[in-house]
């Protein structure tokens, strides 16, 4: 936001107070759509109904057009509307974001706006309805532009002249055969430098790089981020044109997709921004009540060797610190593993990979269980000990990078998002086997040390 | 990629080894650059010197435009190249491109290819190289196209199809008075569709949202994403238009940020992709090692409590799991605050958020606790250790979120990146304050479950 729309904020407030329709909106269209929405969402309900008087259901869609993908609450502001004026709001919205704010709404909500709603529109936006989640379908818009192979330059020029106004992105024109078949693309680009007369099938590209209607978004967003590209056509499978997917949906997936990674890392949704204290402790009880539980078994685990415990106390307090830096370790391979499954990176083979992963959890191992094994030799003038936490240390790290690599890897095979709530799973379990490795470790050498 | 470019590959391969120019390029045009880009890099050192004399440095130049920013040893592919070709190729690309790739060389290096570059590029390259990373200046190009606002619509169009062949992107179009300062912006697709005797003053829109050239360019791609905008103008502190920055840039910006904020919640840097096991793990020890040094304190806290552990051993089987829980709510809370910030919704005021994180911590404290005490009454069939265990548990649980979120926002406050390796950290800071917290309510009801 820019320092110019924190000024018209208060004016234009005044002029809704005091009913000034004309110099509200002589302010108001002077703002940027997104501007706009940030006025409005910073209304309450009172003042937002007044704008609903204000402003037509078009001029309230291009607004929604930009605002809707932060909104949570948008099935609120949508029932606050008489439900013809909503009804017609989604129909001029660009339809992939009119099915993305009908998404946000119960089952009877949308079949209600969509009986209201002129018959073609809602069928348009039944189509895109019923398109799986995260799937290329589900974040696609059917208002591109297309022209047919044998025209010209120039009315393909007047024909976007027509219809540019209408079309979410304009800048690529795809090239489809009468049957509907993606057989080119231009860039406006390109059709502005050429000449009038040539006809659009000598001056397209022959080779569309496009996506199916069910692949996945994540791909998607992968290929427009490494082609560069502004938009991407998406067809069915036998290659006919259904719809574009423009780069604007694409930084929300790539946004998304960085929250979900976050969040399992963290075993935390940070995506859900919560009111009050309550809400956020319920979105977070059930993960950490869930991993309170796991962790029940390593300290039943400890249980066991109580009686070791009672022998040699010195042996409790080792315990965070080895479990503790084997999480570390075990959460470091994970985060790059993760990574590595998010860039499609297998270029090496499964195998090759966990062994790289072994050799590299052996080697961290084998230099922070030394510096420990001198940092206690010291420290407790009792080198023996020091060597049975330095290798302890060794074997946790190596085991806890194991897993840590190996667990994504699998749950990606397996055809599970390999991010979701992987961190403290990840420590959770390490912490269990570090524990095992600790104490066996320690069982051996025990008579070493024992004072 | 698509298949039909691995079908390619194995093609283009054969005409490279048998010297069939002709056929090569024929195939290779057929090509995304992207996709070019990707087999010139699948080559080995000797078939990329026969790929130099196949393509003219401007070729070269398109598919570096596009691969540039996901490779790591760009300065051994330039350094393989010949001087000339590769300073030519370097002209003909993107400035910000060329910036990008130079910022990744010796700075002899640079200067050597700036010596031999043409004057005009060299200058063009050098006002781009010295701004500050990460900023607005720093991802800027200066191949924008801008009209004066006393031209008509057609004479601009006209322009357009002169000038935009090297444009990085033409379909917004700025508009400048004769000081250069930037005026307004008229997209392509409002130009198309507007009268051609109409002056571009009359159809363009005099509120232009633009950056400064020291903006963050965090700010830029946070403004991008909101606005959708394509591309955006980069100006002085006088408003004199400098560049544009695109919205592809943007992705990478957003990527790598997404990236920098996970490496930091794991404790490894995520994009480094290193090649084998000993660089990997130069790469994750120097956290190790940080952090077992820290974790050594707590260690040595234990230490100070083992008279009351040699007493009653039972406390050293609830440790790891106190400290594991406390470190899962801080990583949590952590998490919250960091995208919080990077969202930068500070519509509360710091007390608030503070205010209310503590409140988040008593009640999933609480509930924790509760389960706890439950779990470890009925195991151990000593409720009074189970209550021991549950309450220093919601305490260490309370100071854990607190610090999780007030270490990040401090952090901000001061400057720094509040994401850098924090989710570590929090969890070794909250391993020591666990422990403090139970050893010390342990100690004062001891009397009550010592067996």
């Amino acid at each position: 936001m820019d320092e110019e729309m924190l000024v018209s904020f208060p004016a234009l407030f005044e002029c809704l107070q005091q009913d000034q329709l004309n110099e509200f909106r002589d302010i108001f269209f002077d703002l940027h759509v997104y501007e706009q929405g940030q006025f409005y969402l910073s209304l309450d309900a009172e003042d937002r109904q007044k704008l609903y008087t204000y402003l037509s259901p078009q001029e309230m869609a291009n607004m929604f057009d930009v605002i809707e993908e932060d909104q949570e609450d948008v099935d609120q502001l949508l029932k606050e509307m008489d439900p013809n004026y909503a009804s017609d709001m989604l129909t001029f919205m660009f339809t992939d974001n009119a099915v993305d704010t009908l998404n946000q709404l119960d089952k009877k909500d949308v079949s209600m706006y969509l009986s209201i709603m002129e018959p073609e529109s809602a069928k348009e936006i039944k189509n895109l309805l019923h398109y799986e989640d995260d799937t290329a379908g589900s974040i696609m818009t059917t208002e591109y532009v297309a022209v047919e192979a044998e025209q010209t330059v120039a009315s393909a020029l007047q024909y976007l002249k027509k219809v540019g106004r209408e079309a979410e992105i304009i800048y690529y024109i795809f090239v489809t055969d009468e049957d509907g078949f993606l057989v080119g693309v231009i860039s406006l680009r390109d059709l502005i430098v050429s000449d009038e007369e040539e006809l659009i099938k000598d001056v397209m590209s022959e080779r569309v790089v496009s996506v199916k209607v069910g692949d996945d978004q994540e791909d998607v967003a992968r290929m427009i981020r490494d082609y560069d590209f502004l938009a991407m056509p998406v067809t069915d499978y036998r290659n006919r044109l259904l719809g574009i997917i423009t780069v604007d949906d694409i930084i929300d997936v790539i946004d998304e997709e960085a929250a979900s990674d976050y969040s399992g890392l963290a075993g935390v949704d940070v995506e859900e921004v919560a009111d009050n204290p309550f809400q956020s402790a319920a979105k977070r009880l059930p993960w950490l009540v869930t991993l309170l539980v796991l962790s029940m078994s390593t300290a039943t685990l400890i249980g066991h060797y109580e009686a070791l415990v009672s022998k040699a106390s010195i042996l409790a307090v080792f315990i965070s610190l080895i479990t503790g830096t084997a999480g570390n370790a075990g959460t470091q391979s994970l985060a790059v593993a993760v990574r590595r499954l998010a860039l499609q990176a297998n270029d090496r083979s499964f195998f090759r990979l966990i062994l790289a992963e072994i050799l590299t959890g052996l080697i961290t191992g084998l230099i922070t269980g030394f510096t420990i094994c001198v940092l206690v030799g010291v420290w407790k003038q009792n080198f023996m000990l020091g060597f049975v936490i330095g290798f302890a240390m060794m074997c946790a790290i190596t085991v806890a990078n194991l897993a840590g690599s190996l667990i994504p890897m699998v749950m990606d095979k397996l055809g599970f998002d390999p991010a979701v709530a992987s961190g403290p799973f990840i420590t959770t379990l390490s912490d269990l086997t570090s524990v095992l490795i600790y104490f066996n470790i320690a069982g051996i050498f025990m008579q070493y040390f024992i004072k």
